[in-house]
């Protein structure tokens, strides 16, 4: 077996490993519990310009962060049943941003990004999938809202908030409960 | 209507506010792009433990980053999808980690507390939910590898790897490739 796994990393995986064995060098927070310290969960958007630890003031330890294509809640839905029933989270807070690539489609142009980039099989696949996109970021806040409110599989006694992030400015804004 | 919206906000509300304040005071990466930098998805856990950007060195713009319950890859799919098809991404990091809360229960068992805490409603509306719990997490990377290889939903040419973080010494151990 050739000693080949260095030379075979590829520069992001190389990146890891460096950038994580400065990390663990300094690590102090061995003994921190499973469940999330403050019983909070966000609900965040994959958006590489997003820090949520930094923007949102989430210390290690304090609370789950789910992050899918757009923030999507619906998309959110087996990681929030889990971190309620499992471990304990009570508060939600869904945070969308400007500028979201969920802004920039539909269903059925990603449908066809999909027919000519990916073999047949693909299609059908994804047939039946909901991309989850929305045409305006605010109104997607307070739909989300609107559906962890009227779901049976989300505790009655839980607190829900929506915001949106500005990559721009780095600046949340409360959207409601205003 | 009375000026109670600073009252009424809950102290994890309050928090995001406050440090908030703080973060967009200081921002300076409002100039970056929507599509990340260096074209990679981090697929990881939502766990309280974990801080992606810190531990797995994620430059604000470089990188997607996924977060679920157990950091699966088919629970990713819609955003991996958008990720690659919409944004450009070829490159995919699946961390997973020690102590996981997937590793703590079944199917059944979390159907059974979903049936006890919740109204009848939510266990019909979660029947046909998979949660994805696994009980080993080594095993389980190299299962959402060979997934993310297998499904034609994922371009072919995407760079996968597979990896484990260590929540008590902060250390990340490459799972696959070697």
């Amino acid at each position: 077996m050739p000693p080949t796994s260095h030379i075979m990393a590829s520069p992001n995986q190389q990146n890891l490993k460096k950038k994580n064995a400065e990390y663990s060098e300094k690590f102090k927070n061995g003994d921190l519990k499973l469940p999330p310290w403050k019983k909070y969960a966000v609900i965040t958007c994959m958006d590489a310009r997003i820090d949520p630890a930094a923007a949102f003031g989430i210390d290690l330890g304090d609370a789950h962060v789910i992050r899918n294509a757009g923030a999507c809640a619906k998309d959110a839905l087996r990681s929030i049943v889990i971190s309620q029933q499992l471990l304990g989270t009570r508060e939600i807070l869904v945070v969308k941003h400007t500028d979201c690539g969920m802004l920039t489609f539909t269903n059925d142009d990603i449908r066809e990004v999909v027919k000519k980039e990916l073999p047949p099989a693909a299609a059908v696949e994804l047939a039946t999938l909901d991309f989850l996109p929305f045409p305006e970021v605010e109104q997607a806040v307070r739909d989300d809202l609107a559906f962890l409110k009227q779901t049976t599989t989300i505790r009655e006694d839980t607190v829900v908030s929506g915001w949106v992030y500005d990559v721009k400015s780095g600046a949340v804004k409360p959207i409601a409960p205003a």
